[in-house]
């Protein structure tokens, strides 16, 4: 039995998205932006990728979509808790913490949209997926631009 | 229906674990330099986070640590693809490419010890957990100690 029919048996993950805010604790600040940042390139990362799907440059493979969408789904749950009290710097605007229930409302608006492309991705629907991406896409860019040093 | 509702009845991701060493097209070396290395800071974040309850510095939460080693073993299936050929440099040792068997073989070794302490982490027994930490740990510092710079 190889290794990736153990793990194949034995791990498939259930994990639950649960838009959140909620802080938690880095050792220091530096840490927290490390996090978020490094969040940030791993998201970017795999929902270039749709991109790259969406645009025509790659042709459509329902798995390779369905998981990179996963990986996006849940890692959009995660860097919020990273833009604690405290935290600031990195790439960070002033604004996330001087307009914060504006910032988290941001925050919500790509957990959800992220959440529907990855619905629309594990349905296989690509006209689906092309709208839902581009959803999601404009929930990034409008936080962006709000929240995001140039 | 509140965001939070709606993506918890929406959303629950199955993501399954496939030990992988399959290389992934990035721009260029630099990008999968930063791509490896973000995953590997939110590997050490969460992990870190078990490892504060192991060691008895932090209550222990059934839900906080298998959400926390969710998200390891998810992320341990990830780092491997930005190890291609060309992407020299960053923190990894030559031997990664040099020895690229013993290398692979260490990356397997880590995503099954992952997934292990997922298994582990979502029974809820913490003596199992404290085991599965300690054969994660190791099999991190295996492989930084072979691969990863100083």
């Amino acid at each position: 039995m190889t290794i990736r029919k153990i793990i194949l048996a034995g791990a498939a993950i259930a994990l639950t998205i649960s838009a959140s805010t909620t802080f938690a604790q880095f050792q220091n600040a530096d840490k927290a932006v490390e996090y978020r940042e490094s969040v940030m390139t791993v998201i970017g990362t795999h929902f270039g990728r749709i991109g790259a799907v969406v645009k025509g440059d790659v042709p459509y493979n329902k798995d390779e979509v369905a998981k990179n969408a996963a990986i996006v789904a849940m890692m959009s749950t995660l860097p919020w808790q990273a833009f604690g009290p405290g935290t600031e710097g990195g790439k960070a605007k002033p604004e996330v913490w001087s307009d914060n229930a504006k910032f988290k409302a941001a925050a919500e608006k790509m957990q959800l949209a992220a959440a529907n492309l990855n619905t629309a991705a594990q349905s296989g629907d690509l006209d689906n997926i092309k709208k839902a991406f581009g959803a999601t896409g404009q929930a990034c860019k409008g936080c962006h631009d709000d929240f995001k040093k140039k």
